[in-house]
């Protein structure tokens, strides 16, 4: 009991409410508590579930909410923070608070490359992240290419890749956000997502292009790999079920869109109904020649979650990466039913 | 133990898939099972739930789902039968199976009023459908405007109601129908919804209009009352905030649209992310002269699974609707919280 | 020749280049020129339509744009200006440069009540602003209440209104905003609607309630009216069809929703595609009791532009309503093809 | 005078309305009329603007539409038939009325391509067209692809192309059809629009994925070609430009996503709204070895029209594609102010 990972949350927003829920879920953690810094339903529901919460240094008026104490105590009492503030918050939290305290700490993908002493996905790179102090789990879009191209490389080598990323508007509580009717390009080639898949897979050959769409639910991913080898359908399709947090649907159970896939992570009896797998269309793998075609889907807010819990693992030395792919996966339901759609 | 009610559920779908998560939670319940007419994820998720599956009679290739039994043994083995069926189908099943068969069975909102002895919205008219062997489940929309009418009419009285249905235009999972970028009035008046709200509050002067728009998260009614007494804005807050199922959100607590009613469901960890309570917002509720006006949301997939649970207590003979209720509520998290955002 | 009114145009947006397209159609006006602030695609659209453009005093960065010259000299040209600015910028317009150059201005909605001398709808008040210095257009959506209410007033006077308005998002060429799927209610009530409609037919006693929805073509309001005498449904479709810059459409013509109005104004050859008239719905209107209820949709890139032009007129001294509306519905084939549907 | 190419359309559609806009303003041909199936605001606006109209044999309902005559005499009196008719209609038209009455024909890029004895874009390959029968204008996506793709295949040789085409979900006047808020893959590789492009560029290496987003206004295609030879941005842009029906736009001129596009047709005054320019982004051409990367947004409504009219002419036997293509952009406004924004 007494060596469980004491864990501190700072930030509690989509990403930060997930971690602190799976933390919950962990049998090595404990959560120590989350920062509040502003009244509104997320902090009623947390502590309807009786989650610690410490005063944040600038917090609004938090209208009765019952703190357990300051955002100070919180940082005391933790062996590791879990930074989930929105970008570039988390980069000065480091500065203004971990660095000094000399307190471990996890950071999200909006963050640039630099706030970690590297970049983390937990089936490509864990090894090299053991025992480091900062550690940036990279976005979810990131993280879903990281997932398949990874699994594509180990088997048929990449020439290079170019890859289209199709992005929900906002997130599914945003109501601010458009666009309503609009396809809107990034006007910037590469967009952000290829070089930061290199953070993590160094020298991976990745080109993206990206744009948004009138959609909350998902991102979607059109892949077009130039592999070494020439990559045969079922093979490919095999490979990505037996690639973790990845899920390969079909036509025949009637998963056709993002929409769907939401539905099934509901049908499930997910936590907040999420779908942390990167899902891959089964009549959506493709090949011509050398070029290997796939379609993806990434469910922004959840597919990140599991690598948080990965990486207060492998921060805090432990050093077994498929121990702890193992534990986070079956704490959280993750893979499960996968082989039922296949 | 052996007096459990055993239930069986005809239609897995939006609703039916509800009702067989919330039976399972009820103490004085058994579900016998569920019926299987297609393979797709849905019926993949029961299976890995371990949820009963007997075949349909005209049910399409099952792709290797495991079934428990034919539709006929689910009947047989059933005391009383929940159709959730897509209209009118209900009413076809009852002809052909129910009836002939001697079994209660409770129907769906979507179908004719008549296919019932009665129709149904527990805290408005439970007393009168004890016993009976049909009984009618009114619509989501139809089940908000009960709930919120029948109180403020016990309250003021009613002089005259006009509603306006914003309705989604499609649910969550719905992938085919729009609109993408429109708001579609229905062309008829009053819209149907009117009407049926008379199916349960019998002399209720209600008059209803509706459109459809671009989204699919939940319905919202504008709703102008023309009380018989002067009503006043803070004890009809008081008033909703008492009455069970019925949620009071506000500004101050950041619930500003159904996209953040959604959110909290999600927070609460709510099963499915579901709100069942109708939703009315603080701010929005107004008083001019003897008019008064509110705004409520209904979350269309979940408001009515409460009441199949209470409808089948009271078709089976269970005579207090408040025990009922209370069970109901309790079982599925109703009402948890609600204080929290008043 | 001589006498036409010169009219400049500040701020050549949404209203701006519409209302540009409107005075150049006017055998009784001159259009001077109008502000350019910065490089875009209306701008490079103005000077392909050759029309004058003049450098606002903080303009950005003109990128080649031809101007006629600076801002001072559109204002010395003009008669009167037509300010289009996004509020509060035409209040402040007012302040620094119409004021002391003693120039006329037409004012848009957005401004406050304040601004003018009188709030303006031409077939409700011209006569009242004949000669005024400095006139505001109310906006599109209390255009579309004033037009409607007037006739209804003046055929069966008003007790009550409750109006609700179910506005577009985000204008259609705006990305930034949403909501993407959500209903999002204003939190205030009354909505600002009611009492801006007061500005103009002073007595009304209307009461209204708003909402944003993921649109971005048109609002819709639906209407209630307690009236004074009994209306009937014939008689009130009667007078819609005989009311200026109103148009009733019905389902035989398959205009059932906003986007086929949209798609009406455009086969009608529409300038920019716009339908200013106010949409209502044969099958829309209803009566019970003393009640009418009705459903209209309202442009809101387009209604007011019509009524800036007869604005333009009765601050110039323009005395007769009748002729001044008429002249701007020729010119602008409004009503063109009204009785068509009927 | 006697010898314009007369000129009947069959199917008042979305593209049948505007082929009739655009025949009406070529000197070389008269517009016969059009068909008149139905009852409705398109139909209304057709009498409006005196359009003749004939009745087609299995009409409905005309209520009180004015016939110029029957179908039968409007093939009589027309040299050629445009056939507008949705899939696959216009195949089974060929079949029952222009086959047997010798009558030449064009056809939309809907039907399977063996309805014609070429598939057509002018740009590519007018010149084999000139003087067939039967000719089948591709659909909008393929017209867009084969424009772009050959200005590249005459300048840098091409060895492989994948597209990726995020597809609007329905029209803008369609009300039924979604997703509302879903991405929904093509499950099939490749999607239907490669094997359409070879139907006009024989050997073109393409392959091609699909997607539904939720969007009225404009189709967008990533494209990725990997070309013989290496292109550089500067060039590719500048051929662009040169291209005929295709426009290039930036960030600088604020055209950022196919809403602003949509409203930079209204500015620019085109008839009904139109961009029947395939619109490629300045920032969104990129290179990387010997890869090409461009983004470009397809008007699905309008991109074929000026195909169409060109299609009448090789049909009729005029040689000279460049003198059609000329006739056509000036009478229509292609490429109008397309220099500007450069």
């Amino acid at each position: 009991m007494t060596d469980k990972i004491k864990v501190g949350i700072v930030g509690y927003g989509t990403i930060g409410k997930r971690v602190a829920d799976a933390v919950l879920l962990q049998e090595d953690m404990e959560l120590i508590g989350v920062t509040a810094r502003s009244y509104n339903y997320r902090m009623i529901s947390a502590q309807a579930k009786n989650i610690p919460m410490y005063r944040w240094p600038e917090a609004d008026e938090l209208n009765g909410l019952k703190m357990e104490g300051e955002f100070d105590d919180l940082l005391q009492k933790s062996d590791i923070i879990v930074d989930c503030s929105p970008k570039p918050k988390g980069a000065e939290n480091k500065e203004k608070y971990y660095i000094p305290k000399k307190k471990k700490a996890i950071y999200q993908g909006g963050e640039k490359a630099g706030v970690g002493d590297v970049s983390f996905t937990a089936q490509c790179n864990y090894k090299e992240c053991v025992g480091k102090d900062h550690i940036r789990v990279v976005s979810c879009n990131t993280t879903g290419l990281c997932r398949t191209l990874n699994a594509i490389k180990s088997k048929y080598g990449i020439e290079a890749v170019h890859a289209t990323m199709i992005r929900r508007g906002a997130d599914p509580w945003d109501i601010r956000h458009g666009p309503i009717n609009a396809i809107v390009p990034v006007l910037e080639l590469p967009s952000h997502h290829g070089p930061d898949v290199k953070t993590v897979l160094k020298d991976m050959p990745i080109f993206t292009t990206a744009l948004s769409v009138s959609s909350t639910l998902m991102h979607m991913h059109t892949v077009t790999v130039d592999c070494k080898e020439t990559p045969d359908v079922d093979e490919v399709l095999k490979l990505f079920e037996n690639t973790s947090r990845v899920r390969v649907v079909d036509n025949a159970s009637k998963v056709r869109s993002t929409a769907e896939i939401m539905e099934f992570a509901k049908d499930l009896g997910r936590n907040r109904s999420d779908m942390p797998e990167i899902v891959v269309w089964k009549e959506a793998v493709g090949v011509t020649g050398n070029k290997l075609l796939y379609v993806q889907a990434i469910h922004q807010e959840s597919d990140v979650v599991c690598e948080n819990i990965d990486a207060i693992r492998a921060a805090m030395g432990f050093e077994d990466a498929e121990a702890s792919i193992k534990k986070t996966n079956e704490s959280l339901g993750i893979d499960f039913c996968k082989e039922c759609t296949e």
